[in-house]
């Protein structure tokens, strides 16, 4: 045990200078009251509880009963909901207090945010089902679906996005933000929760994968690992820092098959039913049933 | 805390329903029991507990003291083999339900399946010796063996592919798939449980790597970051769903580098002492003490 | 609960002659003592009591209030503080040990590395505001500060690469290369502690970034996922083993912009204000201003 | 942390030569298995369980809501029957191989046992709320039937009383006797498993109140700290080793009080309506309505 | 793990009917909301708190360091007060809702509460200070006043009674007793919060002490075990329910001292100075300095 | 979450001033430095492990098997010791202090108690295997020497009195008391470490007993609930103060057995094979084989 003293009083005095000239700097001075974030902590945990309700067999309590499922999940959801609204309404009143916007509906806001997600549960588990089986036959390597459900990064990947899609729909976008990022934590996949993704989509391997805030993905894609579906370039205003929410990330059509390391740059068009290959360095939109390789994209198809 | 209701009963019906209809279509249906799937959360405990006792003064508890460290290995071992024959027991069983198996030797082979493991442990190890001292002389950095024990990722995910590739070759490949995740997303280095690899491993840096089932790797090879070595084509069957299980991942020979970003697909062979450099794209066999650059493949070697 | 025994006594046996082969032939005999390398598991934990000390209202506790804002960085500081200094004083008596060194001035040489840390944190906070800064108007999809130091993986390897770069360069490597694993597994980006970096910093989405030893970047540099900044070559000593030490990665000077997967590689120079396009491979240096993109950089820079 | 070595190795096998020498005069030599008894860590974690599952929104979790009030109880009365089945298993399992009992029919016993526990919870329900009337009723101090429930320790050893004596009269004494004793750790009350009580039970304060094995109490009693219901005479068998089994404690009958620090010894009857004074020492029985104090009884009414 | 089914539902839907039943029968009845009383679990932790912002260096964190005595203090006092807050205003608003008080001033009333024994804490140490004197002079087996407050229940019993009764004066009776029972299942040690004790109060070994809710003592009063002051009477009204709150404990004045096992009841006086023996039962006041044993009390003084 | 602030500052700085006032008056002024006093929750834990260690298939695990007992008590006997090391080392250095004492030896000094404590445990184990059956066969409702080990809280306060013992004999009077009031929170029985006590010792129930310091108990005694082995009177001292260290406790020889509520109190002895009865108050030494019983206590013995 260290006998020396820090001096701690002093450098506890010069932290709180550099924080108050930063609040100052940032228009963030406050007298009192507590931390208005929301918690990436409580987020993380709270997630567990909703993956856990809504496949309780398989990532619920490895205890779990058949004979209790409903209990289960049925007390696990309230847990949920309930952790859920208490972090929406962290950030609605965050929000307008960086707006300055003075109504006080935020508590009606969040309890409207979360019963249309709960409402939407049961329809979002037949999504996440559609997504489970095109990972099975996606992969040559899968040997059940239940392994795909309890191993598959790029399977945790998309039921984590298709709840931070629904938050970032709403106006909760750094819940969602939130979300997205624990799961790019664990699986290296990272898809900003703006993105839209249709039905069937599964991503293999997936460490390396971005896909960017306002790509537009169909039906039955496949992707496989560190493939970008990112933006071509970034417009700066005039004091030089660039410009945010135009769309500018790719629209890729139904039944697109995109293999690794493949990078789609720009508000561009994948036909539909195209096979992109690896490595393929794409900035322009191809029509359906393209089949682009590095050996064909030399002579074409972008000028 | 939330004044209202949810309508939970309704959303539990909801999603039992979807649960019921799924379990219909894939023959699912139980009236009773419990959770029948290996589970992560614990798996993730018992390697860590293996960890220790193969390395106990590097990856043990901080407070073990070198008299009591066959205690700790005695004890630790005890818990973690019990805890993997509960595991791979579990998988047995749900691999003869899937099946229709009725047979019930699943007790008897898990037991055969741990003692052998349990046997080859001392022999691990020295494989295991064999890695931390390729991870040593293979970086420049690295300034100990300890560091490479106790910082590579590259380190941490050999240790755990050795250890899944022994489940998987036993027929416990849920358990084996379990492990290489774990290693997966504490790394970002993916592989595949089936891939072979001979002594004196090693990955530098290692985000993005991926080792495909069917790989063959042999001695004192070296890879860097985002290094693929993957399948070329997945033939698909009637239905379109992609075929499971032939050989498809590259074979590399002894002694050979790949540098980083290099991807070789398809069952090609990398001849021995062979040198891949960075980023280049490999889809056919080269000879013994190749040395293949993106400058130079681009004239050959493949068609 | 398993009925059989595992001839646990013969395995343990048998480890400890594996261990105790290992140990005689890297001279690690010892007859008693305890484990005495720096902990993961520890620094992990002071990692984040320190997040919280710097950013105590958005990394600290959920219920932390502003009155006892001062109270808690206070206490936080000195908890983290004598961690540290019990992780650098083993590593500075497990480098004396391993050196041969018989003085034993470790505690002293401990105090004062810690003391100059502490310190330093008031100016560490601001270096990382300006970090926060740089992402928030680095990226179009930011929509607040906050957002940016909760949610990015690449603020957050900042923080962490900020804190093991003052390690590094006081003599505990060791502790500086754990929290810069830590970093690498939480977020897939890869610094080498040893990396000098300049103001301002950024890293977009991040993974598979590796910026390696003796890279030295500028101030106001942005990168995106999966840029190299690494080694050409690795000369290796008459024995086949690789050189240790040589200053071998890539300076990038003040205001360049890196896009995602590029590779730059070698102890080259990228001149002040240059932007290197997506998947560009740059072996030599090029000078201020220049726009390096995969067109062009075909018919040179690099001979 | 401690240079030097305790010499464990003697130690350990020393141990061991004791407990094998114990083992050896008791009849327990094992080659094999584990521990085969109840587990008092894992009793009380489901005591609390199912203390929580019987009154939910006041000794269920802080967060419970009304809603979901019917899943928590539903899941957790899960967990609780699913544990207790497992320890009573144990216990039977034990109970025979210490009797030299082969039959194998412990896991249908422990089932129906649990099975028709869990149908009696209702009516148990409804027994305890009479005794927290009584308790309500019975203390001037107190001011809801809230505070009664949460505060008072007579409540709490009642409640894992009525659950312990089910125990006991089924056969599982050893799993009835270790919830007995936790509840006397908690409170101070020690009331045998075995004891019978009637309706609407109170036990103020309570430290120190003892009732023994085979007392039978009637409705409506009332008792205060340090009472004691207990044997008058241990009657030895020929090695001076006291009997096991017999009636030997008192039986009080419908709404009697026994104020504090009151001996009652031996199978004596307490007459309906009777109160008996503080300290006094009764080894007689007495007629209903009795009013015993230290006073009257000097002169009787024993002999 | 359990095949059979427990016919769960059948319990669940029978025990919602208990409670409903109980609820009519109390007036109970609720559509929705959450737990509305104090937590035993969370007072506990919170008086862990407090008893270490109180004796930071003996009763805080063992690796607290005086440098950051100050710190730690602070902050853990606003965690304690901001929880004790909770608790209180949730008694506040469950007693309103029990009285049908429709006013809603629980919030200011709540925070006054807090904000008065917050301002009260410097002289409460005082208090304790000695409380602990008083162990220290009064055990001759005491050997330091370290000993004393580390070890003894009597001092456990007295900081928490201490804070208990500032709570039960103003009115959150039920934050006050859950303190007072965490004491007593502690200590055994049973003090109602209502009790009035004055300075440099001593306890000794103190299991099966009961002071009662009107109990009023002087200064320098030393008990010992097993001591009651209780009521005598309890006049029950006309349903032969007890009648609750009125002064019916005895006053015990300055300098008494009470050896183990003596009962005093009733509203009576034991004068200053006084003495009384082990085991006396006392029902009758006496003046100062007197010296009440066995022997001496059959003679008098009480008729 | 609380809006107001609690002004805490002032109240930190008053809290300060009187602890520095308290520490003035008792000569415990420092600057620097940490915590110096043992841990009553470290040492629960230590007492854990030991207990577990002595008793490996009944206190220790539940999941322990037969195979790996004796690796699991020598790694738990390790960590049990070594903490025990510190805490003692801690308490030899909190008490040179606080008498003046400038010698250094302490560390030797503890390891020479704990290396002395680990060579008796194999002999303390068969000490407590005696009181083990000591309590079966003077319990008549005991059914097995499991279940008394198990759950006896007489059994638990005599292994950690045994322990305690040792310590209070070597000089390490505070962890003594602290194990002693361990025991005495989780039983109601309160020996004070420095009793001696003799073989195959019972204590039935428990709630209340109090023996003294000084008090000495020879083989074979049982006693039950609520007896007291205490001191007679309390010398003072010029000041009031009570004098600390005379002999003051009884004597109790071989054979003997106390029931339920007895008190005996001064340096008297209750001669071999004494019975004294439930209740009495014995204040005079008896010869051997006495039995004393409240009525014929009343004509004698004592004066």
């Amino acid at each position: 045990m260290q006998q020396v003293n820090w001096q701690l009083d002093g450098i506890v005095t010069q932290l709180r200078a550099t924080r108050e000239q930063w609040r100052a700097q940032n228009g963030r001075e406050r007298e009192k009251g507590c931390r208005e974030l929301p918690s990436r902590h409580r987020i993380r945990e709270t997630l567990e509880l909703l993956s856990g309700a809504i496949f309780p067999m398989r990532l619920g309590p490895s205890d779990l009963r058949k004979e209790s499922e409903d209990f289960y999940v049925g007390h696990t959801l309230d847990r949920a909901l309930n952790a859920l609204h208490e972090e929406v309404l962290l950030e609605l009143r965050y929000m307008a207090r960086l707006n300055g916007d003075k109504t006080s509906e935020h508590q009606a806001a969040a309890t409207q945010i979360i019963q249309r997600f709960a409402d939407d549960l049961p329809s979002l588990r037949q999504r996440l089902d559609g997504d489970v089986m095109a990972a099975y036959y996606g992969d040559p390597a899968a040997r059940s679906v239940d392994e795909v459900l309890l191993c598959y990064p790029g399977v945790h990947a998309v039921i984590y996005h298709r709840i931070a899609h629904y938050f970032y729909q709403v106006g909760a976008g750094l819940v969602a933000r939130i979300i997205a990022e624990l799961a790019h934590s664990d699986t290296g996949i990272d898809i900003h929760p703006g993105a839209q993704i249709g039905e069937g989509f599964f991503i293999d391997h997936g460490t390396g994968v971005v896909i960017g805030e306002t790509a537009i993905i169909g039906n039955r894609v496949r992707l496989y690992q560190a493939v970008t579906l990112g933006a071509k370039r970034f417009p700066a205003d005039e004091k030089g820092h660039l410009e945010k929410g135009l769309p500018r990330h790719p629209i890729v059509e139904d039944d697109v098959v995109i293999y690794a390391g493949a990078t789609i740059l720009g508000r561009i068009t994948v036909g539909q039913g195209s096979v992109i290959g690896g490595n393929v360095w794409l900035t322009c939109s191809v029509p359906a049933k393209s089949n682009i390789t590095q050996a064909n994209i030399q002579s074409g198809p972008c000028p």
